[in-house]
């Protein structure tokens, strides 16, 4: 197997902006990354960032997807909300409409879908959630590819439902022997050393292996690679990154 | 030309409660009428009103129409805010696409879109504002049908854009010469007769005619009744003038 | 011991309406409770709300409590939001400045605050959330009374803090032996006839007991009753515990 | 009459971050002016902010305020709308106690109010609302000094209602025969210079007067000069002007 066989998709949360508040730098990250998770109203954004964000991502060629939030605007929809899964189900249609759309009305196409913050760490471990996301998902488009953390319930989920799937890592995260990412509350829970986390990575694609906090490899399905935002540093990460791919002649390409 | 070739819709407001706060009557006036505006979050409505009330308006096979208002809930999107014509726009895009979502799922059609409140008062006068409204549908989907004010500036953005549209009248407001509605700062705004209402309505719909508050006939298009939503007695009016509607032989059905 | 030395309180969540949408009974609960707890647009309430709940609470002489909820206006406060001990500080200091401007513009007294829902669910169980819960009103005024679930951690962080405590009860509801109400998920949590919660609650008042679900009786602190204002039955059913308590010659009063 | 019996204060907004999102320079800020207007959560700023705001306001001896906005975060309060004189009067209350929780909270002391953006320019020029405005703040704190547009509608309210107000001037805007400030769809509504701004304004606070854009002097009273807060641009301004006065012997203070 040579290594242009290998392939990989670099995404990154965008359009987080909202009304006068501005977050991210969406415009420098673009040509690092292949898909986009653009925010819709409930967590960030708000419907001119989700119209400008969708003609930015077609004007670069960036895959689109939904990044369905909790209705938190002001913890950024990072607080778990005990939300029923019937609650999780409306609200995920409600968004992907909503950037759907944008993307229609601006001559695109929508890709994927992946939750956000709180619910996207909530679906990946409960499996009612996770079941609920994929059916909207699955309801208002079976044609969505559902983005969710490797291996996780919500995964589960989305093959269950008959959805195409994209198991997602993380390169600054460090990963626990069940394949669960190490919690943030401990020291360890971040790669530092950004060469190091470049080459756990490539490992990840190329191998499909990852080196635990218990000192073990274990397997790691990397379908697309998770690319922080936000500040000066993670644009300069993402260009690291997406050079590093390339010399390393790994197709970087969205899960269409 | 006899009575059975004339043929109009009955419309009303739904789906304007949120989370614990109920508001109208949905499941009584859905037999009445022949289309749904169904709110959409901003001025009231959340994730599983909207889902319910689709399946209601399937459930009853009345057209469905996107009922986007201002971002101003407290307010129930009645009080007027100087949004510009791009603001407009991004939030009907918005809107239809959320409520877009919830129909497909629930294997339904769209039909029409109708502004709320200050939005479609806003829009009956505004040139620039009622063609970024027409424009949005347009963008969306050019199959919707556009509903506003009877010979308003929104009507004719929807004309000028392609739109196909429904002229609405009003049973219990009276008109000025110009072919305005009165103002409801003045005291004749209101017909408060009912039956005077329903034979003014009929008029409208049988003879394009309509007795202002100046005394002269003008003429009006009628393609489609605005019934309200809310309260007891608005259940009985709705009974009463779809009940004189089939007796006088009109056909009642949505302008898809 | 004579009944005339007993004295108690009956509480009532007040001003839960928003906008165009009306919650509640107020005006018909007002006559039979000594003290309301009043929303502040957290959970519910808008400014215009609270300034009519504050004087009509003033009108019936019923002492006023902030209601402070967590920022989930769609979920009505009810829904467990992960937020950290400073946020709940933060949102309490912000909530009983909110209503103590109305209530200090009327004229009135600021008597206690009583956390809404998830909240006071969440302050019963957690020491963190409590005891930041319980500085936040001290340092706002320590001569507020804090309302919390009988025997709570809530109750405990108010003692510690240095403040004035009124443990509530309820009395629809059953309590497990440990002193804890039986959760919501069990059939056998409510109290569904009306006789057997007067006469459950008038002995919690006058002997401190009641029995548990495990037919033992344990002993709880009964200051003030929680009585519930949504519905026409829960205004018979304030007037039924309202009688019997003046029949007992219980003191009707607020813990001021 | 020598330069060291002139003072002025110099105000500028503050804490309009919100959750994830900053916004302003409020730290490089505090310490070149003597008034800090803080957000209260309706166009920007929330609890956590509003308290990080109070302390920091407080650590530099800067004379604290609110701000109250309009209710419209997406559109940071800059929008009109059409809200009635009652519903300014309630958002003001609300806002003012809001905030004053904080101070109190904190140690600190309130000071004054100034609307903020559409409900600053608004009230400029409605005696109703400007009236009601004032009259809010009154009932709340008599001892409030009432911030507004130098000559204003808002002016002349707090001075009618009983408040101690402070006449706004802008260093950076030109201004009408008149006496309003030139609006800003036309090309002249800046002052680019900041030489020349400061020179304005420096004569405004010792002369009283200022060139209108028709070439004649015209009188005006600046009690307290408004210093915009957002971007590195504006912190320079804010030393430049800080220090021009501090050079002039002008006395800088708080209308306290």
């Amino acid at each position: 197997m040579t290594s242009d066989t290998y392939s990989a998709d670099l995404n990154c949360d965008m359009g987080e902006s909202y009304g006068a508040f501005s977050l991210g730098s969406d415009e420098l990250i673009l040509p690092f990354v292949t898909s986009a998770n653009i925010a819709c109203g409930f967590h960030a954004g708000d419907p001119a960032v989700m119209k400008k964000t969708v003609k930015r991502a077609i004007a670069n060629g960036v895959a689109m997807g939904v990044h369905p939030g909790l209705p938190d605007l002001q913890g950024f929809g990072r607080r778990e909300m005990s939300v029923s899964a019937e609650e999780a189900y409306d609200m995920v249609v409600y968004q992907i409409g909503a950037l759907a759309a944008f993307v229609k009305s601006e001559g695109g196409v929508l890709n994927h879908v992946k939750p956000h913050g709180a619910l996207y760490n909530m679906a990946a471990v409960s499996k009612e959630l996770s079941s609920a996301i994929a059916e909207a998902v699955y309801k208002v488009d079976p044609g969505l590819v559902l983005y969710g953390l490797s291996g996780s319930e919500l995964i589960a989920a989305g093959i269950r439902t008959g959805l195409k799937v994209a198991n997602e890592v993380f390169a600054d995260r460090t990963y626990q022997e069940n394949g669960s990412l190490t919690s943030r509350k401990f020291a360890d829970a971040m790669v530092t050393d950004e060469q190091i986390a470049i080459n756990r990575v490539l490992r990840m694609v190329k191998e499909g292996k990852v080196t635990s906090q218990q000192g073990t490899d274990i397997k790691i399905i990397a379908d697309t690679i998770c690319i922080h935002g936000d500040g000066k540093h993670a644009v300069l990460f993402a260009e690291k990154i997406y050079t590093a791919f390339k010399n390393e002649g790994i197709v970087l390409q969205s899960p269409a």
